[in-house]
């Protein structure tokens, strides 16, 4: 999984239906340790994230069993509000 | 997902069966933030998307989940026409 | 999909039994617009594609929906031989 | 698979019910020859891993085959507390 | 599917019990046209490849088809050992 800040939100009337009714985020990959910002892309919220929040984000095939439904066409969800990155320094 | 950009079409008369009859579409990656360009790729379109228009994109297996039938060769489709991507400057 | 140009062949008698009869054709990824080479990788020609020749390629799980039986450990297909790539300046 | 070393955890109450219980750790990529170190992300760890060990973990799909139940919304596994990495120099 | 060079093997002793008996080989991918060396990582040996031998690998849920069960937690195959890459300079 990615660990991300979430950085803003997608407006698209004109989409795939099964996609309607789901909270579209873009997510800017952060580094664990450095915390320096990566590329971004789009996930849906499956957890409630508001913009500012750090959030673990799956990709791929595994990002649908977040879903009520896994054959919607989504390769990217929000799975978790992030409260702590732990890392050791002798780690 | 990924946010793109149409540039263009790919015709190729000797292709795939299954592909016959799909619109395939070259699309360029951009930075939501910085919205500089970054690679192209080949996706088919199943929103009615334009050259020019930005777009919502799904890769990997998730991308067949937007087809009438998941199981055809194609691994990006275009899934949404957008028509913001709201970012925050604190977010 | 990838836009790409087949480059070359590659010979590997010790190998799975169901990868036999198969042609693996060594592919080199393009841009589209500026044309530049990329990344080379190894796909099935499943389009009767020859050397020289610029391929549309599917990767992925989404490569075997081109083969007949979709269980085979394949990874990349060649799924159409591009006659046109049409990108427009203002695009 | 990948090569790589635990560094941390992560903590996060607000999550998919499906992933409670499970152990969130941060991982860093190593190349095998250097050891240098690179990019960072998060595991499910199966085997009892522990900060600073070096790792096998596997991504994508193939990551879920290791849980007890694979519908779960997880795309990297940590599959084995590695021995030994023996590279030879001819090799 | 990728083109690589088999440089080592990794030992776990703790690992999955599915990967039990599976021989694991670090792999180095090779760029077919220079043969400069790039990321390595660790695939499972379906075909009996041996240290220096140039192979072909599989990659993601493609790779676990050439396993005897599917079902087991592995992203990477060796499933053929190359006799020779033909690439063509004008290709």
């Amino acid at each position: 999984m990615i660990i991300g800040k979430v950085i803003g939100n997608v407006w698209a009337t004109r989409k795939e239906e099964s996609l309607n009714g789901m909270k579209l985020m873009v997510v800017r990959r952060l580094d664990t340790e450095s915390g320096c910002e990566q590329e971004s892309f789009v996930a849906v919220d499956c957890v409630g994230a508001g913009i500012g929040e750090r959030v673990l984000v799956t990709t791929g095939s595994s990002a649908r069993m977040a879903l009520d439904n896994p054959n919607k066409p989504v390769d990217a969800t929000i799975v978790g509000i992030i409260d702590e990155v732990e890392v050791r320094a002798e780690g």
